[in-house]
């Protein structure tokens, strides 16, 4: 949204075909500055819509950003996985159908309207192309994209702003869901642990999915699989294995990810 | 617009999920009859949105051939042409800065606006893929698209007829325009009489060509050349050339065209 | 497709700028109708290219359907709810990382390329506007999109195919799923047989409400909590709350759905 | 294109999920540096999406702007203005049907393609919302896409360069084209030179138009009619009304502009 800013913030008054015909340059640029604006290099009777495509990608692009962060939880929220739900208002009713049932529509919306920005910016890349120094008729179509989609993105933000702070995080509900597969993501883990000790790849893989596939399809437990897997104990220790299944293990690096993106704040 | 109206004229009452659930098919029968509507062969929560898809597609595509006619008569319009004029009211300033020059601002807009109505689209197209039998992000947008594009497209259909039926031709304008080329537009009727001559179509088109280019580099007139290249004349007859610059020869056919757009109207 | 195939099939054979200057209209009609094509019934030096416009917006809206089709497996296919899945070759390889894992990768392919048919589209539309009689700026862009367009949609339905084909369906976890909400998807219909009693849809909302909402959060049955639930057996004997929890009762409407799809085919 | 290469130069070895699970960030870190790339700060299987859109929205402004130019000069090589005319090898043919005739054909190709890349970009907007941490549908879209964009834009780029360099400019025919408006263009000019004499901006106005006008209808010469004008040479001499119509005044800021441009190169 910076760069957005940055790039629509030019003016001009160049004249009727951009030669600065009757006001001389200077005053162009004391207006300029005055206004907090750049003055535009090159201008015909109006300053060139590249600038005002680019605003509206910019724009669309936040929009399908907060698109996925939506859509990723419009997918917690469904029946069989209930990770994250969006706020709920006190005295919301339910779907009308079924008074249980808690719908993501917070989230469905900001992922119907990023489409709306998606369009609009089609249409300004569409004004750009305009006829020799004048030619009006990007004007019809900004009068309508450009507050609909600066208010739309607008209020995506604030709505989404709304939801990270009162969504509701069930952990517990996470936890088990990682036990769906019985212990299986840490398969990875497992066969590298096999190559360290000195395993070719491919054997430590056959091991892994032998043991892989009859936890899926019997419903058994993975760890406990291996644990009884003569081959496997042979080269890993009860104990070695225990902690080669700490999901700690796997979030030990996140903290390094959330200073980077704190560096990227003004 | 008869295909848009009859692809969006479908209704359902089937439920929550489109399974009758609560209510049984004759329901949907009776209403749908009432209000002059199509039942929806398979709906869920909602009718499919590849309708709605597809009469925002037919939208765009009326507006893209508005768009076609509105940008001929800017292209013509312009000063160095200036065969048709879209009406001026009386009254109505010039521009700005030239108060003698008259621009095409309606066609201009029917030009601008066509482009909101293809950006629609293109959200319409996004709204298809929902998610099982219930999923309201096409709401929001279809809050927006739906009654824009409807509104834009019966303004532009009602500024083209206006312009229609009130444009200035200039027919004499057209005349002086065509004669521009001082007589080069009918070069590939002569080549074709030398051709029926007898000639081969390399040496025809090697005539032909030699007396275009010095009409053309010159600014003298092509039947003048024609006339005084001996090459020529032993093949065509003054008269013969003569006829071959009449202009009534290549709108000889029009009446058919015109017939065939007559039969498909209603 | 049908009507994709309809409003292509038109040819013309009416000179440089459409007026038949040296082809009669008869030359036209015996060679469309000798290759199967409509006669054009206004052309230029090309056919309108509204006809190609509205041929790839079918295009896009098969895609877009296909799309919507293809997500749902892949949200199917997710380990939280594993009910459906694509086919998986022998001898595929899992996740890279995760053996065990079966990614829907042919759904994902279709998503994707549905995307591609509508960025087509909206270059076709573009297409629409061209200049005059004669404008040859459409012939780069039809050069990469139409053959795009039809070999891509061409793939997908090919690959849906055979993934309708060939997909697992699985029935058990359908139901084990569908008690997750431990008989909260009957309460709508418990809703409306209390209605039936003799209640007011607001007290029987409350009643259904009370009962959903502990069995939803404190993990019971909701119809135990029904039935243990004096003001509702005041209502409604144990066996016909037992009747009102059955599934069958929901898709007794489906043959007719199906038969309405079979009318549809040719 | 600067800004366009900056955002899309960024690399990730962040494992399957992005959490670094198997292989600490800086391996991430030394590989990235060594490739020129920047690390991206917070990745999943894959780095997100709305780089890639960006950059392609880059391509495609950068195209819409070729169109522009290539778009001026289509129009200023139509017979009537005939003030631009690309480069046309020699030997190359002329329209096959008229051959004298020069068409325009790399400038309706730049502006044909110019929509392909609008198209692309549509589709990689559309890439951004994936699925979690790991959904492969933007891959077969980007298969398409990147390289069509990358390639087309190129030769865009080359093409217009050629262009650019080989165009014949006719600035005979400019002046003639001046002169079509029989000196109408210094209108403004005369009005403001009224006001500055003391006329109101009302007064100056309707005198301008008058003379105009007249110039305009009846094909007289504007600067004639204004010297017959006993009202306006009550305010301007003949000398100073010869002065107001010297074109170089128009142009005179024109290096002040082109400086500027100079400014923005590397």
């Amino acid at each position: 949204l910076r760069r957005a800013r940055e790039v629509i913030s030019y003016g001009k008054i160049s004249g009727a075909v951009g030669n600065y015909a009757h006001t001389p340059p200077f005053v162009e640029e004391y207006v300029c500055r005055k206004l907090g604006l750049q003055v535009s290099p090159a201008s015909s009777q109006i300053i060139q819509r590249d600038r005002h495509a680019e605003y509206l990608s910019h724009l669309a692009i936040v929009g399908a950003s907060l698109e996925k962060f939506a859509q990723e939880i419009r997918h917690l929220q469904r029946t069989e996985v209930l990770e994250v739900l969006e706020p709920f208002s006190f005295g919301q009713k339910g779907s009308s159908a079924m008074p249980h049932k808690k719908n993501p529509i917070l989230c469905e919306r900001i992922c119907g309207l990023s489409r709306v920005l998606r369009g609009n910016l089609q249409a300004a890349l569409e004004n750009v192309a305009l006829w020799h120094e004048r030619d009006i008729s990007h004007s019809s179509v900004e009068r309508i994209i450009i507050p609909d989609s600066t208010t739309l993105l607008h209020y995506l933000l604030r709505k989404f702003q709304y939801i990270l702070e009162n969504m509701q995080v069930n952990a517990e509900r996470m936890k088990e869901n990682l036990n769906l597969t019985r212990g299986l993501i840490y398969s990875q883990r497992v066969l590298l642990a096999l190559v360290d000790k000195g395993l070719s790849r491919e054997e430590a893989y056959n091991l892994v999915q032998r043991n892989a596939l009859s936890a899926w399809e019997e419903g058994s437990s993975f760890k406990e699989n291996l644990l009884s897997d003569k081959e496997v104990v042979k080269h890993l220790s009860p104990s070695e294995l225990e902690e080669l299944f700490d999901p700690g293990y796997f979030v030990r690096n996140l903290d390094k990810i959330f200073e980077r993106l704190k560096e990227l704040e003004v």
